[in-house]
C-alpha cells in the first residue's frame, strides 16, 4: 500500500497522530495545527513549528537564487507562527549540502536566511549542517504568543465570515510559468513568498475565531479548518482576491486563475474566520470576505458560476511535485 | 572555494556564526554548543537542538530496518539534550519520503520513533511530511535544564580530569564491518545507538564542569571543549574504554580499535571533564578517566605508545560518507 492509497499526506499525518503518545499537561495543541502549543507562563504560549525544503522537490537551481533559498526557508516557517497570531523568536536551522558545492553558494544562502531573520528579529541559535547529495535545508522556529490572541484551526464558528489576506493563486501562476519556460509578474511570488506576520498580529488584536496560512491553497485551507472545527462552509469563488498579473498570467497559461486559488498553494497569505460584527474593522486591513461558516450538515461548498459544487482537495505533496 | 577548502563541517559553521545577529537578551548560548540555551524561568533553562538524517549519507535500507531508522533519529538529538545535562520534552519531525514508499515502511519508522519517545517521556507535537527521493528524517527536540545543572563545552577548568562514559569506537567498528561484508557484534552499535539521558542527569548531580556527546569520535569532542574553553589537554590512549567486542571486529578488520575510538563517532556516549576531587563519585558511574585539562599553551596532545602526538580531527560530514 502506497502514501496515496490512504489520502496521501493528510491520510498520512492522521495515521501518526492517531498512535502517538503525550505525557504532558502542557501539550495545549499537538499535531494538527500550523504550529504545536505549549504552555509558558501565565500569559503565554510557546509555539514550535518546522519545515523542510528539497532541491528540485520545492525549489531548484535552475530558477531560485542560494538568496531565495534562503528566504523562503525562514519565510514557509515564520507563516505558521502568524497562523497561529504569534511572534517568531529562535530558529535552529539543518542543513545538508553536496560535497562539492561552492562555499559562496551557502554564503548567499545564509545571506537570504540572515536577511529574513533580520527583518522578523529571529535570533539563530543552533542548527547542524551534513552532507547530501541534495541541498535541503530545514529550519524550526519557537515563538510566543500571548494567550488571548492564540488562532487555532478549530476554532471557527457557523456564521462567521471567511477572509483571505493579500491575493491567492500568484505563486503557483509563477510556478507554471516557470514550467512552461514563460515569463511574467506571478514568477516572483513563486520564488519570492513573503509571510504575513505583521497583518497576522493585526487580526488577532481586532479578534479572529481561526486561522490558517495558505500552503495548499484555499480550498484546503477552508476544509482544514472546517474539519477541526466541525463545521461546514460556503466560498464564493468570485470574491477570491486575485490580482491580476496572475489574472494576465493564467491566460498566458490557457488556465483559470480561480483554480490556481483555491488548489494551487505556497502563497502564504491567511485565510481566517471571524465573527460578522468585526467586517467594519475587517475593511481597514488588507483583507477580502471570501465566504461564510455554515452548519456541518450543509458541507463545504463552492459557489461558482452561480452553481454550486463541492471543493477538491488541496496540494498534496505526493500528488505532484513542484518544481 | 569548496567546504573541504575552509576546514570541513566546523570551518563552515565558523563562518556562519559570524553572520547572524541576535536580537534578544534570552539567548544564554547560541551556535557552537551542543543545543541552544534559552532563558525559561528563573530556575530553568530551555534547551534546543535539531539534527538531521539523509539516507544513503547517514543509513541505508540495505542495513537499517525502519524501525531502527526511526529509533537513531530520535537517539541523536537525545544525545544532544543529555550532553547539556537536561532532559527531553517536545519533538517536532519533518519526514521527506518518496512517493512509492511502502506505508508499512513508515509506519515502522514511525514505529521506532514512537519506541524512543515513549522511552524518553518525549511528547511529538507536530511536523511535517513532505516528499523527496530519499528518506530524510529531521527532528528538533525541546528540552530543559536546571540552570544549576547546565553543563557546557566552555566551562573545562585546567586540572580538570577527562572522562568518557561507556565504551567507545564500537559504532564506526559495526559501520566498517557492514562495509567489508562482514559479521560481528559491534555491527548492532552501529545500527541501534543508544544515549546516555540518565547518566548524564546522574554526572551532573555529581557536579561536573563541561560535557559533549561523541558524535565524530573522542579526540574531536575533547577538541571542541578545548576550543570552547580556552584550554590544553592530554588523552592517554591506553585508558579509553574500548569493548573487546570493538577489539575482536578491529581486529577482523585489521585496524587499531583507538583510532575507531579516536576518530570514528555516532556512539553518542558523553565526554565530560570535572575536578579532581570528582573522582572516587565517579568511580560507582558507568564513566572512565581517560585524560586531564591543562593550560592553552600545552596543545592537545596524545600520549600513544608512551609517545606524545597531536591529535587529528575527527569525523567530518565532508570528508567521507557513512554507508
Amino acid at each position: 500500500m502506497q502514501i496515496k492509497d490512504i489520502g496521501g499526506e493528510f491520510g498520512l499525518i492522521k495515521k501518526i497522530k492517531d498512535k502517538i503518545k503525550l505525557f504532558s499537561d502542557d501539550v495545549v495543541v499537538g499535531i494538527g495545527d500550523d504550529a504545536a502549543v505549549l504552555n509558558y507562563d501565565k500569559n503565554n504560549y510557546i509555539l514550535f513549528t518546522t519545515d523542510m525544503i528539497v532541491e528540485n522537490d520545492h525549489f531548484s537551481q535552475k530558477y531560485w537564487t542560494p538568496e531565495q533559498i534562503g528566504k523562503l526557508a525562514i519565510e514557509q516557517n515564520a507563516s505558521d507562527i502568524a497562523a497561529m497570531g504569534g511572534i517568531p523568536r529562535f530558529a535552529i536551522i539543518s542543513l545538508a549540502l553536496p560535497s562539492d558545492i561552492d562555499v559562496e553558494f551557502v554564503d548567499k544562502l545564509y545571506g537570504g536566511i540572515n536577511e529574513k531573520a533580520i527583518k522578523h528579529k529571529i535570533n539563530i541559535v543552533g542548527g547542524n549542517i551534513t552532507h547530501s547529495e541534495k541541498i535541503i535545508v530545514n529550519v524550526s522556529l519557537l515563538g510566543f504568543v500571548e494567550k488571548k490572541f492564540l488562532a487555532l484551526r478549530s476554532s471557527a464558528k457557523a456564521g462567521d465570515s471567511i477572509f483571505c489576506s493579500g491575493d491567492v493563486g500568484s505563486s503557483t501562476a509563477g510556478l507554471e510559468l516557470l514550467r512552461h519556460n514563460l515569463k511574467g509578474n506571478s514568477v516572483k511570488s513563486h520564488l519570492e513568498p513573503r509571510c504575513r506576520l505583521e497583518l497576522a498580529r493585526k487580526l488577532v488584536k481586532v479578534g479572529i475565531n481561526s486561522m490558517i496560512d495558505v500552503s495548499d491553497g484555499v480550498a484546503s485551507e477552508v476544509k482544514h479548518i472546517c474539519e477541526e472545527s466541525n463545521v461546514g462552509a460556503v466560498i464564493y469563488s468570485g470574491k477570491l482576491p486575485i490580482s491580476k498579473d496572475t489574472i494576465i498570467d493564467s491566460k498566458k497559461l490557457k488556465k483559470d486563475a480561480v483554480d490556481f486559488a483555491l488548489y494551487g498553494g505556497e502563497d502564504f497569505e491567511l485565510v481566517f474566520t471571524a465573527d460578522k460584527s468585526k467586517l467594519n474593522k475587517m475593511k481597514k486591513l488588507d483583507v477580502t470576505m471570501i465566504g461564510e461558516i455554515v452548519d456541518k450538515k450543509y458541507g463545504i461548498k463552492l459557489i461558482r458560476d452561480n452553481k454550486k459544487q463541492n471543493i477538491e482537495s488541496g496540494f498534496d505533496h505526493f500528488r505532484r511535485l513542484r518544481v
